[in-house]
């Protein structure tokens, strides 16, 4: 389907990969639907992640849209996800691979979870994964960066502003080249890099660090722990961004990091949200979208009434788009476990289908999860707890059974975890009997619902929609060409002056000098009387 | 008036005052207009500060009142400003003193603008009234909370949340006591005792302290100073509070300091603004509600309508709700400098009216500010910089000529002057000629119309009104009795714990051990190779 439509893409020219090919437009009825009642319309570039990052920002680059911006998307002719939308123009470019290449590194997920592999080949397999995803990203980006009759193209739109996922920063690369403001989507950094770049405090004490699995109330190990992992967390980030680092030199022909360029982002819209996360420090440029997707929903397709509808409602089971498929020894498990259950489940699986499915599963290549999540049904989620899949589930309060894989997943599941609203299952030990075991607690223990209905209602009590209010910060910097007044005095501080440990050193020195002077004067006192008693 | 409105109240019964007083109730029309439509109809507990501080807290009870909640605010029963409101009832209680008492106070203010004292007698002056002030308020938090009846009164209420300013903790300390959820409106403690119990970092190297006068950016010296005052900061907090700790002690009947009781704050509506306020760090319970006055607007009153047309504009002059009389040779000043603009100026003077006012001025008691703010037709805006003049001039973007003269004052007018959109002039040192050029400038330079005009924009371009966040956040508490999720895991940590001293001190620890061990090491090689060469 998807390369049917970047065939039909209206192309302007195509020239010779190696000499950087200009972009392909692809005119949809955005622009016919402007609406001229719009007060203000602006020109939005919008350059977005792939996988599951670009759920959040299609859906404000589809809002924008709708309210009469321009908005212009830039993807890779081939991606995972990512393709035109009714309300946003996209622009694709070339890159130096194909469909295959990514169907090769999404597969490759299913080596990562085989369950009779020794520890080292393990990590050797999860080590691979990383290169090549690594190696994939910035072949993308350089493809898109270095490209330069694209870039001039871009520079000749008069964007008002770049909309951007900044755990890959190609967009707040090209919004530095063009002179433009930048709003960031994102769900955090893993070395905390946004948060150094918005010059936010994180204390180590109570704001525990990703992949640490700790949580806001840390006994002394822990804290110990925590800020260890934030005293090399620099070290990880100079690790995860050294070669965007060069692209960064080459594209913008100036010695700046990727952490600069991000530093004078104007919009950090951060998808999290308090009934999840830990309570942190904010800067006022943060706005908080968590559950960005909760809304979006549509009313059920009609093949799937008769497996939502039975009396002992039903299970969603999904992976994320990353993971469709598993091993042989893991997905036995599922099904051993889902025979002896009275609820139906309807499984997201592109695998093998294997014999002798039991009666109560449906197999589907894509469900639609967030509206069967809606459903009154809905008895029990299998998640690996993403990000979005961990707010859909909260969202319409259905309790959750989680096998979190890799990322933020683990972190996400043990907050869940810790709010008694799911229990958490390791995918590549777990057992038919620990299986059910699990969903036994979640589906009849009525604890787990009555958790996740309370924290459905605080997530859901709220000023403003998260997309509304996404909308509303893009349509702001566009307006008034940046927020500059929010942004916190920090940038020009090297981390000497940001901590004032030079006046610190100033204070501690003057103290020290009082000391000593202190005590020579009673010295020579003392001496003094000393003499004086010898003559007496 | 307003001793009228309360003799009509409809008491219980008056004991004795020493015995301690059952609170008065005026039923206004509030509980008959409670909306049978609002989803959710809550008990709200009001215990505002007097003064300017009484205006937000008023527009938020009369809105919560309005959409059919039971607000109760608790007032004196002679005070400055505070009184009844059409949505909200009123529940007075005695106190030691009588109005006389409080305008005497009031006038207080006349002493300390006198220009021709020295030094140390103007010092004395003001030391002496807020000393005055000081004790103004603990005698009336103490007639509040000690009168035993009254609070056993308010106990039996059933209230869902507290709304109360914390400057004052009078209302912080009743929550505590019934076991209920508070919601504080503040503009900020000059101790930074909020920020303390909220568990909010404010590094001192980008968030300039009270009465400093310091921006967001400062070289070397300047952040010394600021470290120093940070420094300082809890002994000054000591001193503001001691005798609140003790009335805590003797109404909690447990040993918790005023910092404590602070920390369990669900929300702080903070009224700020970053068109005005620097950037700094908020924690997720921080909700920024600056301008929230700025929309109650009403027509103007006919009698001022002639004032207001000219084709020259007009200037609005105000030194806000507690100085409105001044001494003889700075009124002459204003006049002689009046006497010489194409402007007419309307003015809020209570004093004595001297001879020969020119007629382009006007004199009142009282002036409907906000609403002539509001006029196209004004010019500029003498104010003495209080929050929320400074709001409503900002608001309605006029320019601003500030004569700062107490509390958070001289800071409002620093940041306002560093913006480009008012002159600061010194009350006591001002001349003839020195007013003129201020009013030359900010009604003649268009720069000044500019600038107000676009942080005017920046600053109104919000998606939710001040006031309409504040009742939700209001409301947010009352239907989920509180806000814990926002709360961050700093309370139990000691400072130490806070900021990792303890850690700091383990690593730095582990470290000099691995660096005498190193040396020791070393040291023994070479001994043994120097050794072995003797041999040799």
């Amino acid at each position: 389907m998807r390369t049917l439509v970047v065939l039909l893409l209206l192309s302007f020219s195509v020239e010779a990969r190696a000499a950087g090919s200009k972009p392909k437009a692809e005119k949809t009825k955005a622009s016919a639907e402007h609406s001229s009642s719009a007060a203000f319309s602006g020109k939005l570039l919008v350059v977005p992640m792939d996988g599951s990052h670009w759920v959040g920002i299609k859906a404000i680059a589809q809002e924008l849209g709708r309210r009469g911006h321009k908005v212009t998307v830039v993807i890779p002719e081939v991606s995972m996800r990512m393709g035109p939308g009714k309300h946003y123009d996209t622009l694709t470019h070339t890159v130096p691979y194909g469909q295959d290449h990514i169907d090769a590194i999404m597969s490759m997920h299913k080596d990562v979870l085989k369950t009779n592999q020794p520890f080292m080949e393990r990590m050797q397999v999860k080590y691979n994964q990383i290169l090549k995803i690594v190696d994939f990203i910035h072949v993308t980006a350089e493809s898109l960066l270095l490209n330069e009759t694209y870039i001039s193209y871009l520079a000749q739109q008069e964007f008002d502003a770049v909309l951007t996922d900044p755990m890959v920063p190609t967009g707040a690369l090209i919004a530095r080249k063009l002179g433009l403001p930048i709003i960031n989507l994102l769900r955090g950094i893993p070395c905390s890099l946004d948060m150094k770049s918005a010059g936010c405090p994180s204390p180590p004490s109570f704001v525990p660090r990703f992949f640490t699995g700790l949580s806001d109330k840390m006994n002394f190990k822990e804290r110990v722990i925590n800020t260890l992992v934030a005293l090399i967390e620099p070290l990880f980030c100079r690790l995860l961004y050294w070669r965007f680092n060069n692209i960064a030199h080459q594209f913008l022909n100036e010695e700046v990091s990727v952490a600069e360029v991000l530093s004078d982002s104007d919009i950090w819209l951060l998808r999290i949200d308090f009934t999840l996360e830990f309570p942190r420090p904010l800067m006022p440029n943060m706005i908080l979208v968590g559950g960005i997707n909760c809304d979006l929903r549509k009313p059920l397709p009609k093949n799937l009434e008769q497996w939502v509808s039975g009396k002992h409602g039903f299970i969603v089971f999904t992976l994320g788009s990353a993971i469709a498929d598993m091993p042989e020894e893991i997905t036995s498990v599922f099904l051993e476990a889902f025979r002896q259950i009275p609820q139906t489940v309807i499984w997201r699986y592109t695998g093998m289908v294997p014999d002798n499915i039991p009666k109560n599963i449906k197999l589907m290549k894509w469900v639609p999860q967030n509206d069967l999540l809606a459903h009154p049904g809905a008895r029990a989620f299998i998640t690996h707890a993403g990000s979005h899949g961990t707010f859909e589930g909260l969202c319409h309060g259905v309790p959750m059974l989680m096998v979190p894989i890799a990322g933020d997943q683990p972190d996400n599941a043990a907050r869940m975890e810790n709010r008694g609203v799911g229990v958490v299952l390791d995918i590549t030990t777990m057992t038919t009997e620990s299986l059910l075991q699990g969903l036994n607690e979640v589906i009849n223990d009525t604890r787990y619902k009555e958790n996740i209905q309370r924290l459905s209602a605080l997530h859901k009590d709220r000023p403003v929609d998260p997309l509304e209010l996404s909308v509303f910060w893009t349509e702001f910097v566009m307006r008034h060409k940046g927020a500059k007044h929010l942004k916190a005095a920090v940038h020009d501080l090297s981390w000497i002056q940001y901590y004032c440990l030079d006046v610190i050193a100033l204070l501690a020195a003057i103290v020290l000098l009082f000391v000593i002077l202190t005590v020579k004067c009673m010295k020579l006192c003392l001496q003094k009387l000393g003499r004086k008693r010898k003559q007496d």
